[in-house]
C-alpha cells in the first residue's frame, strides 16, 4: 500500500531505480507509462510480473528508440505477459520519463528505464506518492498521449518494421 | 513574487518554455540549474537578462551535448553576462534538467531547454513552486553534482577543446 498521505520525493542513480520497481511492486490496479526508453531488466521483470498478476499495463514507447533497440526480447516478454505497448506516431520524440501507479503515485524526472540511467549518469527521478490532483493531472496528459498515438499506427509499425514484424504475431 | 503556498504544476510542450521564462524572470537571487542541453533563445535570453540584473547563475551543463553544440555564440552571450558554467566530468552523461530558483521554487521533468523540446517533442515539465523543503533536497543534490563537477575540470576542457577554446577567454 502507498501512504495515506501525499508527498514529494527526490532520488538519484540507483535509488530510482529500486523505487520505480518497489511502486510497481505494489501496484495493484493499473499501471500507465509514457517513456522515452527502457531496457533496464530489473523493471521490465517487475513489469511482467505485475501484468501477469492482473495489473493493467498501457505502455507508450517512442518509436525511434524502440526501433534501434538491439535486443527487444525484453520487448516480446512484455507483449506475451499483456502488456499494451504502443510506440509514437509522428517526428518529435516521445521524451517523457512518466509513469502513473493506481492512477494515484507518478514518478518522473530525467530518468529513462535503461542501464546507463542506473549505472552510469546523473539523474534526478521525481515521485508525488499518494498525490490524487497531481496523479489526476498526470493521467490527463497521458490519456492525450495514448489517443495522440493510436494502436492502429503502432499495429502498422509493428507490422512493417524488418526487425520487430514479429512482434505483431504476439499481439493477436 | 511566487505565491505563497507549495504548488505542484504540470505542463507540456511549449508551455514548459514560458514557465521556466517567467520564472527566470522573477527570479531575484539564485538560479542553479544542471541540464542535459540548451540551445532555445528565449530562455538563453532570459538567462542573460538574469544575469545582468544581478542574479548569481550556476550552470552545469553535460560536457558531449555540449561539445557537440553547432552553436556556441548563445554560450559566449551566457559567460560574457557572467553565468558561472561548468561542463560534466566523467563518462556517465548529466542528464538532469533541473534548475532551482532562490532556493525555493524548482523546475524538473523531461524539458531540455531546447528548440525540439519546445517544438516538437512530447514533453512534461514538472514545477514545484515556493516549496521549501523539497528545494532543499534539489538544492544538496545540486550542491554533490556542482562539486563532483568541478571547476578545475571545466577550465581545462574548454582550453583544451578546440571548438571551445576560446571560451575560456572570455572567462578571464
Amino acid at each position: 500500500m502507498f501512504p495515506a498521505f501525499a508527498v514529494n520525493e527526490l532520488d538519484t542513480g540507483a535509488a530510482c531505480e529500486k523505487k520505480v520497481v518497489s511502486l510497481i511492486n505494489k501496484t495493484q490496479r493499473t499501471i500507465d507509462a509514457a517513456l522515452y526508453a527502457i531496457n533496464r531488466k530489473p523493471i521490465i521483470n517487475a513489469l511482467i510480473a505485475a501484468s501477469q498478476r492482473g495489473v493493467r499495463i498501457r505502455l507508450l514507447m517512442d518509436r525511434t528508440q524502440l526501433g534501434a533497440s538491439k535486443n527487444l526480447r525484453e520487448l516480446y516478454q512484455l507483449l506475451e505477459a499483456g502488456v499494451d505497448l504502443r510506440v509514437s506516431k509522428g517526428k518529435g520524440l516521445m521524451h517523457t520519463k512518466m509513469a502513473i501507479f493506481d492512477r494515484k503515485t507518478i514518478s518522473g524526472g530525467s530518468f529513462n528505464w535503461t542501464n546507463p540511467a542506473v549505472t552510469a549518469n546523473d539523474e534526478i527521478c521525481n515521485f508525488f506518492v499518494n498525490d490524487l490532483e497531481y496523479a489526476a493531472k498526470h493521467q490527463k496528459f497521458f490519456n492525450r498521449l495514448w489517443k495522440k498515438h493510436p494502436a492502429q499506427f503502432s499495429e502498422k509499425w509493428f507490422q512493417n518494421n524488418g526487425r520487430c514484424g514479429d512482434i505483431l504475431l504476439l499481439r493477436t
